[in-house]
């Protein structure tokens, strides 16, 4: 079953979440060849949102993924092979070279539940232009049973190559992630599975490992867990633990000693107290998240008492 | 399974060795009313060992525990019982009263497989003295089946409460530790089992969990994870997580923002790139330590080089 893995490093798109994709061009390259060298399979370059629905006045490169800057900076493409991500209303179609002209290979559609049917069109559309495809079907954790029934027959009848499991919130566990994996693979036994987790509770390597050892074969990372809050799965632990012969963990290694460190003192994720409250609560973290920008930022009762209160003015007034 | 949970909170004594019990009377007091409030069954207050038989020349209180000091610190017992942790060889038996007469519920013993003899005759003295008991067999991950065997022959005759399995280089995952718990489980059917991580790769809380749900009934962790170079499994995620009535997460919270972040800043455990590193090797962290302490610390990848040289000379001659 390992033989089949893929990892999907996703330090700049979730990661651009930390740090309003201020990366540097330097480092995009660096960490491109240092996941060749690695042997991870796939590189989320950013995000394929439109600056213009987004009403965006800043330029942003890592956020509106644009060709011509994509083949400048990687002009000669190594293993890793790129994906950028999409969601949905943010998207404009106008934006998409067919995959011939692109130095994309793969896009992947973020939904909620609800929009299961938007963002089919949209895998769909990126399909016909020859891209390799997926759907990440978020907030998983909140989806009743029925509603991921009635889209999974929707899903059943695409094209989409790959379907995720999302763990937005951090909130489950390895059993979770089990139960989820088999009920997906008993609706959607055509199709390639992924995983992308947070690591509120610590969870997401586990959660990770869990999903793999049950059949799911695309597998989200980024280097040192980069990514919005709590970060994600480890990179450097999927290629250092997977016991495929390709892939190395040095490269890695050398993309976190150059730059990861600094970038940690300047920008913040993982585990932190906040974040992980929020994940064992169920909850979106951007309530932790703007707590952590405040000046209450290490009042750790004060916030577990804030958002555990029933009359509390902070909790998010939906998910 | 879960109502008979037992926490076992490690920070002083774990944590000690990475500050050399460099903790305040206050810090320790506050730890045991935070326990004590967040309904964690027990803390482990330090080592027992003599300072006679280690030839040390300064005080440290929390590595030579001693009645009288204990029950001036600690005048009145709250719901918390506490436990100390001895080495084959370095107790000294004259200095351990009576379960009656001290504020210590419980001795536990460490001990390597080759001296599980040697641990078996502490394990008696101090149940004799009245005392619950514990037999930690350290670095699992390294033992032979057939003296697991030959141990636990032994083992199965003694009056020990509790027989632990312990990850003690971080090297084991969740699949590794449902084997080791099945297979005690088979051998020791007339013991208590207690599961003690260590997170080099973030799967310190997961092995927990799944050695709870296997059938672990004593769970060791340490608060914000503070214990030897990548610390223990979070003693705030267990009282979290663990639907257990009489935990509430609250309390830790409080001791992590009044104690740990300052501490974390002065030194330092957890997810560190070298800890990784020996957990994936299955290696004692003594080297990785000795690395952190150098002016090459961050040098991620010529300590890997290091480590996994054929020629090494820093690699330790024997675990």
């Amino acid at each position: 079953m390992e033989k089949s893995t893929n990892i999907i490093d996703c330090t700049i798109r979730d990661g651009g979440l930390v740090n309003n994709w201020d990366f540097s061009v330097e480092f995009v390259q660096d960490l491109y060849e240092g996941l060749s060298a690695a042997g991870v399979e796939y590189m989320e370059i950013g995000y394929k949102n439109s600056a213009r629905l987004l009403n965006a006045t800043e330029p942003n490169p890592w956020r509106f993924l644009d060709d011509h800057f994509l083949k400048e900076i990687i002009p000669e493409k190594k293993f890793t092979k790129l994906s950028a991500l999409v969601d949905i209303g943010r998207v404009d179609p106008n934006d998409v070279l067919p995959r011939e002209e692109s130095v994309l290979d793969m896009i992947r559609v973020a939904c909620y539940i609800r929009e299961v049917d938007k963002g089919l069109e949209l895998v769909q559309m990126f399909h016909d232009l020859g891209y390799e495809t997926s759907l990440n079907i978020m907030a998983l954790s909140s989806v009743p049973e029925h509603q991921l029934i009635e889209a999974f027959d929707m899903v059943k009848k695409s094209p989409v190559d790959v379907v995720y499991i999302v763990d937005s919130f951090g909130s489950l566990d390895p059993k979770d992630i089990e139960h989820q994996v088999n009920k997906f693979k008993d609706m959607l036994p055509n199709k390639q599975l992924g995983i992308h987790t947070h690591n509120n509770m610590q969870l997401a390597f586990a959660n990770t490992l869990t999903a793999m050892r049950n059949g799911v074969t695309f597998l989200d990372s980024s280097v040192y867990g980069m990514g919005r809050a709590a970060g994600n799965c480890n990179t450097e632990l999927l290629v250092s633990y997977i016991q495929k012969a390709s892939y190395e963990m040095k490269p890695v290694l050398g993309v976190i000693e150059k730059h990861m460190l600094e970038m940690r003192e300047k920008w913040e994720w993982g585990y932190i107290i906040p974040y992980m409250i929020s994940g064992v609560l169920n909850e979106h973290p951007r309530v932790a998240m703007a707590y952590r920008a405040s000046d209450e930022r290490d009042n750790f009762v004060d916030f577990y008492e804030k958002v555990t209160s029933p009359e509390s003015t902070i909790a998010p007034a939906s998910k």
